[in-house]
């Protein structure tokens, strides 16, 4: 049976994923908190999840290093700074770090990839989310994951061709641009619509998410994969196989 | 047989009204430009049917008036003259003008009115529609008779209430509030959802437009019924005995 | 504080709404389930809710009437048996029967019947739903509850105008009938979609269930609403003032 | 300038497809129908397209054989004699038969077999189509050409799994199996829809016809790609390089 701890174990996700662990053959190593020292569980652990804070990052991944033991990363609002820092981890561990760990996201961007790829230019793409009452920022670091593999399937980088407002424009729609459109609204998880239309036809890639443990189920499937991995970084569509 | 003469005969509307005449047991006036004298079109017909121009429209609303003829207006992008101009007609003769001339939009406006008028505060309304990729306006005219049909059943104004643009934002929804948001793509005619999401439930009210021709049949139903009616200013409603 | 009493406090729905009493202003009087004596609970209690079984039912009834206590009754699979003890409860107590007692469902029944009244014949009414892989009939209840409220729209009933499979049907659609479909999959907790279509356009009412706790915050707020009723037989409609 | 025949040419796909050829940088090397001798065209065109009847399959399959001409046949209603002649033809010129020329459903075939090939068999897969009202057949060609595409990438056949009825059953779904369901009414070209389900979470594939020249299209572009192209047989998923 696979050990599992996880930095964060008090928050949200945390104790989501103490509660998908036995459910998927796992057991748990023990969690630890922003006040505890990581290097303990990063022994006791075969593979660790982190779903804390950004600022208590560095020290995770140092522990982590420090055991050899491989890391799953979905703490969100990452700069680059540790972005460098777990470039430089993977040199020594298995690291995966992604902003969404459902395993109907994952599938979803590889199809919109895929799909980007494969489609002409006079394929208009946008992409529409609605999120919870609650949620602060828009678009979501969701939809932005998906118009990165529209981008990425066209050649091109979401910086170049997205456009997230449109309210009040008085122009035509540019070609190759990817449009973004935010609702909030009630007590929704997340559903995503990644649209591309065309001269007479339409094709729209859809996710729904039905309820958080997703997200905590598909932390726990990375980790278990994750924890027979050599070192090196690696992605959420890794663990699918994709 | 009802003769319907038609102020813009040429365009696309003009032409597509032209079309449906027979179908609906109507026949056909005939029609004038922008060049032509308006007065000996509104003597000859029963009703008139205009989507010309704003520009045009002061001398359509006087011919119609001298003659006596019930007169629809389609025509969009009218200001407030235009406004008074037409409720200054409806002493005279009947007036009926819509944004929408769809019988389909015309019933979900008055569906979402009465839904907002029975939910509690707490259901949040979010408006979105997608249009083809050479619409320059954003939301759409139809959108926003949508989202005041909403703030209506809520005894208050769409301007009030309105937020066009959620991109970047940092902070979570205002309780009563009515977003919007605006897609692009394809040769999309025109779709428009209205979403009202609760704790744990939502509703949505969907309208799509599958074909240019619902515009040209709803305002040739329009004219008939405006036709028999009793000079004052009427709205699409009506029509439909809503 | 109204004092509310559960029959089958002990299933899920009764432990939901239990969960959900003090959120609304409720106090919980005592559940009873089926090996109890229903009289003390309906003596105690301001008003009675019975999410229990058909076979528990005419007890229920009889302690609700002998005490002059209102109840709500959510239990499915109801007889014409039953139907017509609750029509004679109802001389005695105010009693609301319902088939759905989620606020949103109770809504969009209305629209949908207010609908199907303004739109002709040649619009055709078909109703989807998607529920979960557990769910052993189909159409769901809910369904078929919309579709009676399309039916009496059009002034007829859902068994003169039903269609409940089309698959391997060589002939085109009948004019006036309600088509039905089902799909089953995954969690889901409950969508429904009344589409009507015509030439060239499509309304869609739709309803999406993302939490069960909307069933037991909609038979609490329909059990506050009725402790003040006088007898009679009642609906959701009314709890909401449709 | 590819010069394409078009077997059919007066039937509304053959005048849909003419109407497509300039823009598609082709020539109309000519039309045949049924009482016409097909081997002239053959002899005369770079490639045929085939929209006529299934009666006539043969004596074109044959003048294209002999003539070396390439062949795209979207005649439906096939069976397997006819499958047989066009695997025999396939030994002397490229032959490319299909249910479907839009590009959209092509790629979206492609996609669900991707999506269903990657995700475990908890996932369960759902069909629904619309059509408009006067469609006779139920489920579409186009439904079990997506569910085909679905079994395949699950490593089975339609035939081992479908489930085209769910009308009052009183079971729980089974495991592994692809459902089916359709709509009918106003005049919808033609919307599908393949739902993947599983605990917590929704993936949905959906393509929408808004226009059928999407068909006459996708028949050029097939028949300029099959135009330079070996003998064999060929299906659409190859000329989007699938």
């Amino acid at each position: 049976m696979t050990a599992i701890g996880i930095y964060g174990s008090l928050g949200r996700m945390g104790q989501a994923i103490v509660g998908e662990l036995s459910a998927l053959g796992a057991r748990h190593a023990g969690g630890a908190d922003s006040r505890d020292d990581p290097a303990p569980l990063a022994q006791a652990a075969d593979v660790l999840v982190d779903f804390s804070a950004p600022s208590a990052l560095p020290a995770h991944l140092a522990a982590a290093r420090a055991a050899g033991t491989p890391i799953v990363i979905g703490t969100t609002g990452l700069t680059s700074e540790h972005h460098a820092l777990i470039d430089a981890a993977a040199a020594d561990i298995a690291v995966l770090q992604t902003g969404n760990t459902s395993l109907g996201v994952t599938l979803l961007a590889q199809l919109v990839r895929e799909a980007a790829a494969r489609l002409d230019a006079d394929w208009d793409i946008e992409i529409v989310e609605m999120h919870h009452r609650h949620k602060v920022d828009a678009p979501s670091g969701t939809a932005l994951l998906l118009g990165a593999a529209a981008a990425d399937g066209r050649g091109t980088t979401l910086a170049d061709v997205s456009v997230y407002d449109r309210a009040g424009v008085t122009s035509a729609r540019s070609e190759g641009t990817i449009g973004f459109a935010s609702l909030r609204g009630g007590s929704v998880i997340g559903d995503h619509s990644v649209i591309m239309a065309s001269e007479g036809e339409r094709i729209e890639l859809v996710h729904r998410a039905d309820s958080r443990a997703i997200f905590a189920r598909g932390a726990v499937r990375a980790a278990l994969w994750l924890a027979t991995q050599p070192p090196g970084r690696y992605a959420m569509a890794e663990v699918l196989g994709l």
